[in-house]
């Protein structure tokens, strides 16, 4: 009898039959009704918590609009979850389920966290080698080019995008988005009180656009490109809107927090604001996705303990090392200046400059990111709008991506040597000549171990075998062309 | 009769007639019959001093064995010369004489000095753009490879050539040279109360033949590659040998002095011994030679008054604007690496990356310099041996050079902006967009000239002009290429 009541309670305050199952590292989603009056960005909250076995996650709820609450939630583990509904409404309050989390479908390999110190993994134990690109804004251009957008991603060698929550205003991009985070009167002033729940519907669906795509959503939270006051809202609504971002995206498996795009240039926030924004997206995050923040001309302190990464912008690659050293952290050059032939020097290198820096970067135990900044008669720059890619790097791109992912799967960690090279010890080793061209080299290898040896050349993705197998002290004879890489592998067979 | 016995005393005296004419910038030479016995390097002091009108130059004199004194001069005013000789022993004091000095040659320019303050400039007016090369031990390597390294400079682009005064015994350059500096005994000992004649009259007909190419021979005193003791002599022994190196060699306009190379990888000397050494050349040598001293790992303080460039081995380009600010002197990156093929690092530079240093040294301001270390079956690489070319940088250094001598006579210092250019404000600007490849750029120029605009290549070696007079703020349309270079020179019509 008192199941039938509370079956019937059920029936009344949620929206929909709560979904049965929901795949490990998928999105399991709740939706109640309740109040629409009043301001319920304010005053409402709401959230659930979901057990299994012995242990309770902790997920924030978020008003959807039209009286409609919603909670999300990624399990990671297989098997029978319960739930429990928190809310300061009773509507809102101690409503019950449970769902089944089923094994993950095939090209789910679960979220990326850091793994091996200075490298990255997927859950199910898959290496995550990130080859990343940037549209800062492609979400904000309408369906027509972000749908091209995704069409060019379909093929396209990247597995990581960064990507602006907040509309932006930039040179070449000066169009008015569809949607706007936040509620505003007619003479345009916001109301940081409230969100717009259509903006981050659109929004998420794109998240999880790349989901399917199988690429990580490195989503920038606050930037300096800004003519709507989003760069300078005050304090409470800078946090209130961080809990709503992280309520209603933390459950998508690909997202990624990147607190700030050139930080330091947004002269309205203090360093301690960024410092609190970490520390609250790290405490509303039930999953604690990967956290970074990016620079302008001021590196952050990546050292800080709610960093999980270094997101860098800079083309110094000779701080590689102490970067890796001082911080014990993945390093990523996401931004080391993009491909292309606009005025502005951070987007007018030329595809081979960005293919030597990406191996430059691998070379060095880091990670290096892509963007691409052609003139278009329409100002359709791949950096900011997305769209096409009109560059060569990309394909050279997804050669590298090709050789890291038959590579060790603990990732390649900086090794000593004359020329820039990066390996594991014994096993793998893959050394980068750069603007060298010697007509041999000498390798130092443990002896009564038997390698193969290849010579890569990245830019015409040419793999050549050296004949033969090599042990101990060996000297390969190298063509004297620059920007080539060797490649030394222990053979399988027992040597 | 008093004059008869004077001509007399002087016919025993001088060895030959004495020269009655010289050319301005020439050498001339006064040989005298003195003592042979004893050990006259050590116990005859020798030289003369040369009177033009009111102006009194005393040259040391130095003793090339066989009982034979002599004394070089340039004399550097056209005009009526005379002489007196002064010497410690009675038949090489007092001899007396003059010759007329005569207009210079044809391409006899006179030695090069500082002008500019960051720039050189030859005697006569004649603007001097260093475009040097390396061949450390191309004179000791016997007649047949000697020729053919001349043949080769004879249609190089090089103005320059480093050299070393003693022998060198280094990575691919262990054979014997043919003469060496100092006598010693049959178990190798060196006497280094003495020298061997031989080696100098061979060593200076080499720098001789450098100058008939107006190449300035950019002469390295002491060096760290030695097997015969020459790195770790008394001190007594290495002031001696600079003096009498000074006695001999200063007389050819084309000289250079360079105290060392590597001077920091010499771990017997101390930096009061380069200061000393330094004073010593500085004191003995009447034309004030140029002077500097290159650097292995550590730069000597090129800020002291007795250097007179900064001769640096470095390829951080990011540095030249502080070291051209700091010095205020001119900048030569004399070693930047070599284009090659070797295993060392310093010599294996591509060709391109090659040239793009001596834009890139260029357009900051200073001047590059060349070097070529391919692996070679008799181990006979350029910047040691000499011998043949076999890169593809020196017709683009040639090109470069081209450009330079059609520049501003003045020389080309940095300027402010977003690329690295040089020039002459509002007159000449010639900016290097290195890996950079904008579409288009804008130059900012004073309004109301009038100028025009090309496009270089350096590596295809090309000149494009772009169509039109272009004045005040304007853009140029830029094919989307790196490496190029903008040359912006005011029209010769008024304005």
């Amino acid at each position: 009898m008192k199941l039938i009541v509370v079956l019937a309670l059920l029936a009344t305050a949620v929206l929909a039959q709560p979904p049965q199952s929901a795949e490990q590292w998928g999105v399991f989603e709740l939706s109640l009704r309740g109040p629409a009056g009043g301001n319920p960005f304010l005053e409402v909250q709401f959230g659930a918590e979901f057990q299994f076995q012995n242990r309770v996650v902790k997920a924030q709820g978020f008003y959807d609009g039209n009286g409609v609450y919603r909670v999300r939630f990624m399990p990671d583990a297989v098997g029978v979850w319960t739930w429990t509904t928190r809310g300061n409404r009773p509507e809102l309050d101690g409503k019950k389920g449970q769902f089944t989390c089923t094994a993950p479908s095939k090209g789910n390999h679960g979220p990326v966290t850091v793994r091996n110190t200075r490298h990255f993994g997927y859950a199910d134990g898959t290496p995550y080698f990130p080859v990343g690109t940037t549209c800062y804004a492609w979400a904000h251009q309408g369906d027509a080019l972000e749908e091209q957008t995704l069409a060019t991603l379909r093929t396209a060698p990247f597995n990581k995008m960064r990507m602006c929550v907040f509309p932006k205003d930039y040179a070449f991009n000066k169009n008015e988005p569809r949607y706007y985070p936040f509620p505003s009167d007619p003479a345009g002033r916001n109301d940081f009180t409230r969100f717009d729940p259509a903006f981050f519907r659109h929004f998420e669906k794109r998240v999880k656009d790349l989901l399917d795509l199988g690429i990580e959503a490195d989503l920038i939270l606050f930037h300096p490109y800004d003519r709507w006051g989003y760069k300078n809202m005050p304090a409470e609504a800078d946090d209130r809107y961080l809990r709503y971002t992280v309520a209603r995206l933390a459950a998508f498996r690909n997202v990624w927090w990147s607190m700030a795009n050139e930080f330091d240039f947004m002269k309205e926030k203090k360093l301690s604001d960024w410092d609190r924004f970490f520390r609250i997206v790290q405490e509303s995050d039930p999953y604690r996705r990967l956290r970074s923040i990016h620079n302008g001309a001021v590196l952050y302190d990546h050292a800080k303990p709610w960093v999980t990464h270094a997101s860098i912008q800079s083309d110094e690659f000779t701080k590689t090392a102490g970067w890796l050293e001082a911080y014990s952290k993945p390093v990523i050059f996401d931004e080391c200046k993009y491909e292309g032939n606009i005025p502005q020097r951070w987007g007018n290198i030329s595809a081979k400059e960005m293919v030597r820096r990406f191996w430059l970067g691998t070379a060095l135990g880091a990670y290096v990111g892509h963007g691409e900044t052609y003139l278009h008669p329409q100002d359709i720059l791949w950096w900011s709008k997305g769209g096409a890619l009109h560059g060569e790097s990309a394909p050279r791109i997804a050669f590298l991506r090709k050789i890291l992912e038959e590579g060790p799967p603990q990732g390649l960690d900086a090794m000593p040597g004359k020329y820039p090279m990066a390996g594991v010890p014994g096993v793998y080793y893959l050394c980068f000549f750069d603007v060298h061209q010697p007509g041999e080299w000498e390798f130092d290898l443990p002896a009564g171990v038997r390698y193969q040896v290849e010579i890569l050349d990245p830019w015409e993705m040419t793999i050549a075998p050296v004949s033969g197998t090599f042990e101990g002290k060996f000297k390969v004879k190298l063509p004297s062309r620059p920007y080539l890489v060797v490649r030394v592998r222990k053979l399988d067979s027992k040597s």
